[in-house]
């Protein structure tokens, strides 16, 4: 195989590669709305589930600390 | 002018304003960048703000309501 | 004025600003949807404006090396 | 088990599927920027391939026409 081809099927592996990676991450991000649309439909609000997704990925005391000073500033803004 | 060059030049005066536009909007999302690195320097926490920001946002009864559906899945999970 | 007064002004100030320039900047986001919105009424394709609008954004001698790497791969890959 | 048991199970089976999910997802962003980081690091232009991505992913048919569009736009404008 001339030296030519050896690069382009090497250009195309890796296209290759991140096409398959791009369809899975798809496919997953499709399962996460059924998942959410599953919920919905047993009438969760999915708008607080993805609140809950994201405090849940915070370290307890990182948490902890942003609520009090959410709470602070909503006091000073009479934000009840 | 011919009838080619009314139809180049209407397309070219709508690329230009949507240049301005797009360069006015990349000037205001700086202004809001230099009042958050204000804020911060004086000490605020900006992620916070960007929460209070959003809430601000809400109509009182909706974020009153969504207040309320968070405290009660962050319960149901065991989130203090 | 007490120092929490102004402390608490000051929070409030920063904020008010903020959602100033976040109102201003949906203004123009809305401004130019809708110069889009007119361009596709008297026939353009808004999908290859913004194209057109990225490209002008780059330095000439980076689009046309661009281009030129573009066509290689293409070819590479057999896309005509 | 209470009903109240059932109904906070109901909703933590819920939300640690999505984390799961969520954490596959992520998985696979980083899958496909190592993938990207070995091409670049054997000389390939990363933002072009992601240009080709974009390409293959359209019908032949469309990305001739898409082509074909942009450059009499291109043309229009004085972009060569």
């Amino acid at each position: 195989m001339s030296e030519s081809n050896t690069t382009e099927d090497r250009l195309r592996l890796l296209i290759e590669r991140i096409e398959r990676l791009e369809e899975e991450k798809r496919g997953i991000s499709q399962d996460i709305s059924d998942v959410y649309a599953e919920a919905k439909a047993v009438g969760y609000d999915v708008k607080v589930m993805k609140v809950i997704v994201k405090l849940r990925r915070m370290q307890p005391e990182d948490r902890r600390e942003m609520d009090m000073i959410v709470d602070t500033y909503k006091n000073a803004l009479g934000l009840d």
